[in-house]
């Protein structure tokens, strides 16, 4: 099998490494590649690259010459598109969060605009591998999860499933500055961010909350979650250190016990040592999440760090995972 | 007026920074400064600085020629020339944590080693000065306090001195690598900090939690503290954030006001406005502390910010402030 | 006295930085500050920083309440800015490259537009404090020098004057991104430049060249420059690399000791050791331009090193010190 | 064919990048590998990876059980352990400079040491790929470039072997920290070379310089190279800027047609367009060497920019790329 695939909106930190891994995947090449602003030139003309991928517009885009399809537009742009594809029957993974929220009142809520497709919201799929893989594999269209809530459900899922996680959930997440794209603004200049560590939108107001209540919601009544990001200087790689409360009566080996063997079988989680703690450079290049369990004195209070590249794990490279469920391939092709 | 200041280890990153502010202090001026390796030396041998300072050994050090004097050694071996300088009569900030818990158990418990001056820890003062400037103002020994608990202590001390901070304190603080000194060691590597973030001595592990102890901890019962460090790659600053509870019937305004009427007329106090969040760059080669409050959604929560230069407010310039007092000067004399 | 210096476009990082240093210079202080963009909010509510200071519209400026007024204008902007302030008497201090070339047909050919006030190039003096300080002690407006040229003719000059610099000078230059200026842009996005080393504008093509050619080229005919910059991942610092022919038959002493005697009596430049060479650490935070002489073994040829904070003596800094010459003052005022 | 590899001193920068590649080389797999500080250990108890390869100490590895074995010992130790593996009949490739110079005198010279093995240097093949590949396809024993002189002759090598390269040749090259190895020392720390860029061994100092006279000398008569290297702020990758002269009647079309007819076929070359220069994004990463050709105003004079990974095609990228071309395999695997 070569899968034929499109991406769309290629020239973005995700689209950018999206091609680099489809370009290395075994089992599939890049068919075409939308830029609207970039149309008629090459890749390797925008990045230090020699990647010779001449760039199309969408309207131009050959859509039955896929077999699937990734969408790297901001949120909002990403729904018109994916409503297009759908309906010409081409399976699709949406990078942007239009398709993650089930419920179209909450999107309205955290996107602070109408979904204008919610006819297509009951048949998306949360592309989060290690959690909703049978329905991945059934799916023909992908919510590909967000960069922070990734590191943080993957890092606590094992614990609401089991049903001890407590509702006080408090996620101090450090994220590296291409997670806020390739757009030029004030707060991505180098000067700005180099020597310097900023929290932002902390408290209850970063939209990826959402996708946390979505996942750990649904094990956890009342969940009550604390998320502060901090704009880290560093190129990529996401680090979220979460202080949690959990049932008491669990030793600290039980606890060690719910996480393996809910990840045994994975490959992408690296479940540390007892000890250990997750940094970046345990994950960053690659599509692995690293998880460490960090036992407090105070009873039933543990620290999780989980650790992702967030154009990895938390975005590209979960979505070719995804793609490669779908297709029935193995699972970390184009991703070792 | 102008003071014969003593450095003590002054090749090590604060002692550097102690010469720097002494240099440029107008009611100071450096006396003499040693280094055990480097005697022999002048200090711009060392750095890449037209300092010219003279470095010698301890042993030959005119103490009596000095009015006040700078401890910048190693925890451990501090304890026995702050006691030599005592015996002399000279005023002493000593910048290591040998004299900052007034209990020698307290302190084999945390550092691990006896105390051998234990006759002396009565009569050191802990300087922090927003917080113990009276005493400050009378003392002859200073126990300069530790980077990352100036930052706590500084952004929670009017909470806990108002008598309405909860017990549950977590601290997720993040330090550039400067905290590490100047000592050639594989975690403190270039290519091992750079595009890296760890987590370290997480939970209950690290030694500082014994100074927020010991200032929080005087007005908050049964004070239960989880204290995260990260290394950082930055050269300097350390930014606290930290998730507490507090009394649930203050209101916003009536939180704020506490912070407002505590650090009034405090020069080195950066309260930043609502909505503002502390970042490493209001403090960074500043000597001042930056705190910023954001309230949370669930009632009587709140998050603190606190960021400040470790190498300044979290040391060196802090101990020249600490000189300041105890001499009469302008509290921000060459701290501009 | 106490100088009243107004400062136009303060909120670059060229105007910030003049603010920290006239906020502290003892003989100085801010009457006002303009800023077209952000008139009507506070400097503080741009930097994460308490300053005060109102920002104004220059047409708002009461001129004539300024001793001093520094101009941080793009290039082509600056030009009818400083003909006002001319007119109304007030001496200037230009930041712009817009009166650095005495000839407009110079100016056409670099800067790519007319000159619209050729009649005021004859009496505008070229910063450079070194090298014009006589002409500097009269001077009513000052064209304050680009960074990059600032450390090459400080590197050079002493050669150049004492005219045995041959005509083949190569720099490869490296710039913190800060010279970039504070406008977002792609190429100084945080992860553009980070990890990353970019050579710009190299051989004969960046505008800094007319600089070079106006000092060194009084005094090498047939000069030939060749200059390199590249984009360096570090906030501020320049270091030129400067390749030379000289005199085959001075000796190395004789080379050091032409250095010697023109900066002997110069508190801003720090000539190194035999053996040693210039780092940007040694410059950063100073207002100091460092020098280092390597001899090659090639007869005649040298190697030298020269380093400078580009915003300091490469801009800001060096503009205090011109003030600080033409009214008097000790010329290290404010820049400790 | 799947070809058992053996690796010693497996825990540097080098060793571990080795290991990588050949984890994910589909024709070769890790036999064994050495440490002698970590014997007993896994790699992944050293590095924040889950890879569990047993370290060994070299007199327990079974060197018959390897096909080609990859020495990543310091410059000296290698003499002695490439003599045993080639008395025991293994292919060998040494990525010290142990091997690289054909005359003892000269490896005396510049490594200030006798060579113990100089019988052997006859048969070493110096493992440029694209200049010897024709030697190193039937070679028992590849001595592996140094980082620098990869880019400088890979930069230069066309120009030298067409016969029209000048003698004088100044080479400015930037290196990233992982070239000065995992060792601590105070240079390599975070704080020293963060925020710095340092020139080291500038001139004719550095070792590298006998590899530029070895490959561009015998080509160009009395050769004057001139070599200042620099220490940057980033984890890898090289940059050399390339100060030429050529034969001046060439247009700029011979010039670069030469480049392309010598590198027409070769997938690690990555010539760039006119009008483009080479930065470290173009490489880092990869194993290729990016060239950019930039003329001057001055007839025959030109700027070559090449740029590498330093620890791919600089170091363990081109020793298996000589892997690959000894072995007849693919030349790029592994490398994509």
């Amino acid at each position: 099998m070569n899968l034929r695939v499109g991406i769309i909106g290629a020239t973005g930190y995700t689209g950018y490494e999206l091609l680099r891994i489809i370009h290395r995947h075994p089992q599939a090449h890049v068919a075409w590649a939308t830029s609207e602003k970039s149309a008629g030139q090459r890749l390797g003309d925008l990045y230090p690259s020699p990647d010779p991928t001449p760039l199309i517009r969408l309207a131009d885009a050959p859509l039955h010459e896929a077999d699937a399809v990734f969408l790297c537009l901001p949120h909002g742009a990403s729904m018109e598109a994916v409503a297009t594809l759908r309906a010409a029957g081409v399976r699709t993974i949406d990078l942007s969060a239009d398709f993650r929220l089930p419920d179209p009142q909450l999107y309205q809520r955290w996107y602070g605009r109408p979904h204008t497709q919610p006819q297509l919201l009951a048949t998306a799929v949360y592309g989060l591998c290690e959690v909703n893989r049978a329905a991945i594999r059934q799916a023909e269209l992908i919510a590909n999860p967000g960069c922070y809530p990734t590191s943080v459900n993957l890092g606590l899922w094992p614990l609401a499933r089991a049903g001890v996680l407590g509702a006080n959930v408090i996620i101090d997440a450090k994220s590296g500055v291409s997670g806020a794209g390739r757009k030029p603004r004030l707060s991505s200049l180098f000067v700005e961010a180099n020597e310097n560590l900023s929290p932002y939108s902390i408290g209850y107001a970063h939209r990826h909350i959402s996708e946390m209540e979505l996942i750990l919601g649904a094990h956890v009544p009342q969940l009550e979650i604390t998320f502060s990001p901090h704009l880290l200087p560093v190129n990529r790689g996401i680090l979220s250190t979460m202080y949690i409360d959990i049932d008491p009566d669990l030793s600290a080996a039980q606890v060690r016990d719910i996480y393996q063997q809910q990840y045994a079988s994975e490959a992408m989680i690296h479940l540390l040592p007892a000890g250990q703690v997750a940094t970046l450079r345990h994950t960053v290049h690659s599509n692995r999440c690293a998880i460490g369990l960090t036992p407090l004195p105070y009873p039933g209070r543990w620290i999780v760090t989980a650790s992702e590249d967030n154009l990895l794990k938390g975005a590209s490279g979960q979505a070719v995972q995804n793609m490669n469920i779908m297709f029935g391939l193995p699972e970390a092709s184009g991703l070792l």
